[in-house]
């Protein structure tokens, strides 16, 4: 294990508390939070000190094992009732988190199908189903990464786009697996290119941050210089992680993605979507179907700046992610194999989505 | 004539002072400095409150004629040795700007041309000569203005990067022309999306600055957002500027247009380079002739910013221009017509490097 990989969230090993890197500083402050009252968990939800749909869903996890932890009775029906206010309350942390939810439903199901044990061993039960959900998670990010580690060689140079990273899952990241795996295997040799990714600069600011953590050899590039990054030969592979991905195998993610498909394509540089079977939605037939968050002008016009960037009044067309289409993905990497075109074919190959 | 474009640099009707917009304050404030002391003309040109080749140009035969009509002297040849004074000076302000010594050569060409004449006659030449220097510049964007209005379609959606425009030359620009003579042909309905263009975000500052200015319908977009906009269909056609074109078409031009080009391509929009015929270097066979000027980290990392963005010692790769291929160019607009491939035989058709 690479000891320069950072840990996004933790239980402490007394079970005190929380231990969240505070993503917010980043990457200017390196602070681990400790924290254990329900407020400061909830909090740290909110305002995206952790932040990534995985580690925000080990984040409540573990979070709710451990309030619920507190919770003062022998009577497993008030324990039960008590658990489901702090689930409401934690929920509420950030009502458009998907992850979130399910990781919470997952801990009441737990509640539930124990309601018959005494709530100490209900609330050892709970602990073991938040680790559950953090090793599963690693494992998942650990599983791809082994297979777009089996697709590099040595001394490639590799592009990324936003952050997929260690930093928004519990350990390895998707589009950042393959690296941690290669360091794992003692590859010391591999370059990193990361896309700044405006506006909100993922790249630069969290995948930059971990990379060089890492002890990995790390370049800044803006969007607009992957074309000639591409065609100096510099890059060898494409790594970048998905929000989602449909049927056919057209792949949601952040902004500008669907651009550096298009110059690797260009440029016949393989191009690889990393996706945890569970973002693969086989109830879409295409991206057509993946509405676009349109997000505030002001993003692009005065955030990060120490004044307005661009005239008063003007129009910004702000969109979020867009979508890659399937034929300019060479493959889709998830833990359960690596998927080529026909996707639809290797997803049901692989069982995704049965 | 639209009222609303703007006048990069002038000289004042009663020949008093040099007119010039300052650009280091764009968009936020609008401000014409009126300055006629050599030192001002000097440090306006030094700290790009005039910028751009071609108004770079117009600023300093104007400056010179402005200044050496203050030389008291009847002497010709005591003019021309303070001429020379002052033109040595204009010249240091920067120190790698090809269009500053070319303006400033002209102009002593003429005053050799001219020795014979009375100091009187000489620096009415020398304001002749200015103003030709200036009415030439606007008579090319203009031409180049005129082609490209008639590749455009009502309702056409444009995308350009970085800022070719009125404030880079004296009026028009090149690959705002085209949009300048629609709405002098009175055409309203035209939309303009603009690149920000990272790392200096000349497109959000001042290209949508120009367009806005203009009454055009100005849409600021991040660089990594042109994939979707195309995708989206809004974009009907491609203008951008260019530094330098070789003898086969190849374009060196403002980081990232390749990639704009790559993507216009993908998706079959016409892509066109806009170049005054004085851009095209016929001694160069191809864009890997070209040298690209590497720019410091700090533009990526720090620039506009109230924080660094990026962790400190990651390595940064900022280059300021690339090349587009010239098999990705629809077309070469120059002021004497319009240049299709094979580009080298459409240069010497129009007797371009002759």
């Amino acid at each position: 294990m690479n000891a320069l990989q950072l840990d996004t969230v933790l239980l402490s090993e007394d079970r005190s508390c929380l231990e969240i890197l505070d993503q917010t500083i980043l990457p200017g402050t390196i602070k681990v939070l400790r924290i254990s009252a329900i407020e400061d968990i909830w909090e740290a939800i909110k305002l995206l000190r952790v932040r990534g749909a995985p580690a925000i869903g080990v984040a409540a996890a573990y979070g709710i094992a451990l309030t619920s932890s507190k919770i003062d009775t022998a009577d497993t029906e008030k324990f039960y009732s008590e658990f489901k206010k702090q689930k409401e309350y934690l929920a509420s942390s950030r009502p458009t988190a998907v992850n979130l939810f399910w990781a919470l439903d997952r801990m009441e199901r737990t509640v539930k199908e124990n309601i018959n044990m005494s709530v100490p061993e209900l609330k050892e039960c709970l602990f073991k189903e938040a680790q559950d959900i953090r090793d599963e998670d690693v494992a998942i990010s650990r599983s791809i990464g082994q297979i777009g580690f089996g697709l590099l060689h040595h001394g490639d140079g590799i592009l990324t786009h936003c952050n997929a990273g260690t930093l928004a899952t519990a350990k390895y990241g998707t589009a950042t697996a393959p690296v941690y795996l290669a360091l794992e295997n003692g590859w010391n040799d591999l370059r990193v290119y990361c896309d700044e990714t405006r506006p909100l600069l993922q790249g630069a600011r969290l995948t930059a941050f971990e990379m060089q953590t890492a002890g990995v050899d790390t370049t800044i590039i803006c969007d607009n210089m992957a074309s000639i990054v591409m065609k100096s030969g510099k890059v060898n592979i494409v790594f970048v992680g998905c929000d989602r991905v449909t049927r056919n195998g057209d792949a949601a993610n952040k902004i500008g993605t669907s651009g550096v498909a298009i110059l690797a394509k260009h440029y016949g540089i393989p191009f690889y979507v990393c996706a945890p079977s569970s973002t693969i939605d086989m109830s879409l037939e295409s991206g057509d179907q993946i509405p676009i968050e349109l997000r505030s002008p002001e993003e692009v016009t005065e955030m990060w700046y120490k004044e307005r960037m661009a005239p008063e009044g003007v129009k910004v067309y702000n969109p979020a992610f867009d979508v890659t289409d399937h034929s300019l993905i060479t493959g889709i990497i998830t833990e359960k194999g690596l998927c080529k075109a026909p996707f639809d074919k290797a997803f049901e190959a692989y069982g995704i989505g049965k």
